[in-house]
């Protein structure tokens, strides 16, 4: 009945590869952002919705018209904005397996491979990126989960910790008015939502004072507690940053622990851009106090290539999460989960539908190899410490944070803070402007700063070494 | 570096490609659930990951080996559980281009088409329902937003009705403790596990009264509003089901909606599975009410055959939804979306990052055409009934339920209550022992009862015969 065949799926599916492949090899030759404004690609479409099937020829000719014109290219060697968002030609594979096999993983019963394969993959990470023993699966209390994003993942830990500071009792009483919650001005804009989202306003969130390497000042957080407790608050939650987005600070959390510890507050740390670094043994420092942590997420999708979605996230408290997550219904109870052998993973995130997402990171794992994402880890140091050498040897730069990975902060030079600012600015669109790379804007302590993050699949020595020529011939 | 080149690339993918058509055409063969304990899965896998690149035949031997025989067939035409989730062949290639291009769409710049197709895709899609014009993109108020699953419309609508409520204070107090949430027992879990994320405990959860076609009474859910009211509390949401989960029951939206507008009450309306069949003219009732509604969803990665996720989440009110969930950091600022030009999705749900979502919606309405997907609908509503006529004039069996679309709830008659339950679970386990079909177990008013869900894309009337001999012929 629907209008493509198996047979036309298999003609359309073998040259759409083709052309994927073809536009992650040619992606350098686009501009990485369009120059267009709102309302440019609607204006190219039909306002209303055909009547009748069009052809693949016409499908793809829209795609060739329309969309490539107007993506941002993520993809692109030019990609020094935001942080990387890697699809690898394996995780692809993954995702078209995951998609034409259409199996839904809330329950183990509703697809067992789907569940095991999964867990199998965050037992598989433990071990590559050497995490603590108690976040396996097969630890007494630990276990992990493929989470849509880290902004899901910092939720669901809030939502664990919630449950866990009031024993449970959240889940009757919705009471949330006397829990504080601590992180840095520097962490992810997530924390924020994911606290609000918990009925946690911004009056009982304690912006926590940072050093001036943007991170946590662990005295402070702790004072901050005190003074809570001993105005009767419940202090239940701090994420500890591994790698801020706007710098890559990492907040101190062996020492935030300490303070944890006495007062039984749930540790959560975001590794989401830099946990992936653990890959390469030399760079496991990243991993420093994670062994305290109730909770942890780093992203495969953004370093390792794994195509988004695909946020690992871990636990050691197992009965927190799904105190706070579990619901069943008649029509979703299952002999295999009832007897506790199953896990149901539908119980250990937000949304109840899921996909197969487990097989783009075995797909990832196993045709790539860990050797190549290594290779990959620490060319993009390499190549992060080699430009800020440059950066520092001409006098007309900044750098205004530091930069152990992938991410080099910099700024015009110079006392008058507004003009800085201006020239900074000035030089970020005048980069942006020209096409060949894309870099992003932040803020710290009161100062524009250009971020460059180095990290997409193709970006090479030579991609930097433009960029650095433009940031030399284009500073005003 | 990767290990899979780009002409690895196209050669594997080709082969995939041929393999999912195959699979879809041959999944009748395989029992639609596998009948393997926990565990099984894993023990067929190596627990330590590998160091070297694996090859992919040695990958897609596994894919056979352990995968396909492990999984959960929702695609198969015995499939009559849950509700279906399709993957149509045209929505299978537009997730593979998502998943090549490797765009993120979480503001405006990050990429322009995946934003403006998105936003037309739901205006194609009210067009094509006949839904109110409020819920257009184009209206004073009102837009739409691709959503990960109906579990996450239903979340960000009650975080959108809690900062109406509050006139914002949510978010800087936290404060939910006056909020009252109305809702059937048959509405789906996910009310429940949204209320309590968002702060409203079970305590604050009214499980208004349904009558006998499990559809809420309106005279019930006034009292309750009005006993709240009195008491002080502040009755702040209802969730108003078009097609319950257990029984596809119908709650009476328009004599809700009056009830709502005078205590100013947020009406979600949950249309997860049946929204779709207004796709067909005749079956446009199923829209009934929604000209009242502050928001609703449906699911086109349903019964549409768009493969999952993909659930459609439309509101009147998009500067509640922008109250809840806007966050702005440094990073994320942009001039497009400041000017009010341009939208800015990652502001209408709950994680940040999201995929291209709208190409698979945009290739099946192109390729397959809105004709093909009513053809769907009408055949499943016919063979329903059809099964239905069959079942009525068997004197073993009680129809429990109306089934006006494409679910039917049937159970043993009889007079003994624990009698006739344990005749009905037995025929449920022994149909689907047989592996030919899979039928879901729910409860209805205490009794047990057998769903029989028509919908999966390759359900045809002889599997609908086979299931109804399995049925007369296992009946103990």
């Amino acid at each position: 009945m629907p209008h493509v065949t198996p047979d036309e799926f298999r003609e359309h599916g073998h040259a759409l590869i083709d052309r994927v492949a073809e536009y992650l090899e040619t992606v350098e030759d686009r501009p990485v952002v369009p120059e267009i404004e709102p309302g440019a690609v609607r204006a190219m479409l039909p306002e209303h919705p055909p009547t009748q099937p069009e052809s693949w020829d016409d499908v793809m000719a829209d795609v060739e018209r329309v969309v490539l014109p107007t993506i941002t290219h993520w993809q692109h060697p030019g990609w020094f904005a935001y942080f990387p968002a890697n699809t690898t030609y394996s995780s692809i594979l993954g995702e078209l397996l995951s998609a034409g096999l259409g199996v839904q993983g809330m329950s183990w019963i509703t697809s067992p491979a789907c569940t095991e394969i999964e867990t199998l993959m965050l037992d598989w990470m433990q071990e590559l990126l050497e995490l603590p023993e108690a976040f396996r699966s097969t630890s007494r209390w630990g276990g992990g989960v493929i989470q849509g994003s880290a902004s899901e993942a910092t939720l669901v830990a809030i939502l664990a910790a919630r449950w866990r500071a009031t024993g449970g009792d959240v889940n009757a009483d919705g009471d949330t008015s006397l829990l504080t919650a601590y992180t840095t001005s520097q962490a992810h804009s997530s924390v924020e939502k994911g606290l609000r989202i918990a009925g946690i306003g911004t009056d009982r969130i304690r912006v926590v004072e940072h050093d001036e390497t943007f991170a946590m000042r662990p005295a402070a957080f702790r004072d901050a507690v005190n003074a809570d407790t001993k105005a009767g608050f419940r202090p239940f939650f701090v994420c500890s940053t591994h790698g801020t987005t706007s710098s890559m600070a990492f907040d101190p959390t062996s020492a935030i622990a300490d303070i944890c510890r006495v007062n039984d507050i749930w540790l959560h740390v975001d590794g989401a851009m830099s946990g992936i670094a653990a890959l390469a043994p030399e760079h496991r420092w990243v991993n420093e106090g994670l062994e305290h942590a109730d909770s942890y997420c780093t992203n495969p999708h953004k370093w390792m290539g794994v195509n988004f979605d695909c946020t690992l996230y871990w636990t050691t408290d197992r009965a927190a999460l799904l105190g706070a997550l579990s619901i069943l219904p008649e029509y979703l109870r299952s002999a295999a989960a009832e007897s506790g052998a199953a896990i149901d993973y539908r119980d250990w995130q937000i949304p109840l539908g899921r996909r197969f997402r487990a097989l783009k990171l075995w797909f990832t794992i196993r045709l790539d190899g860990v050797a190549s994402v290594q290779d990959r880890i620490r060319r993009d140091i390499s190549l992060t410490q080699e430009l800020a050498e440059w950066v520092a040897g001409d006098e007309r730069f900044d750098i205004v944070a530091p930069h152990p990975l992938n991410l080099l902060c910099l700024r015009a030079a110079g006392d008058d803070l507004d003009e800085t600012n201006e020239r900074t600015d000035t030089l970020i669109d005048r980069i942006n402007s020209l096409g060949k790379a894309h870099v992003t804007r932040t803020v710290l302590g009161g100062r524009s700063v250009l971020r460059v993050s180095i990290g997409a699949r193709t970006t090479e020595r030579e991609h930097v070494i433009a960029l650095w020529a433009q940031l030399r011939g284009l500073i005003s």
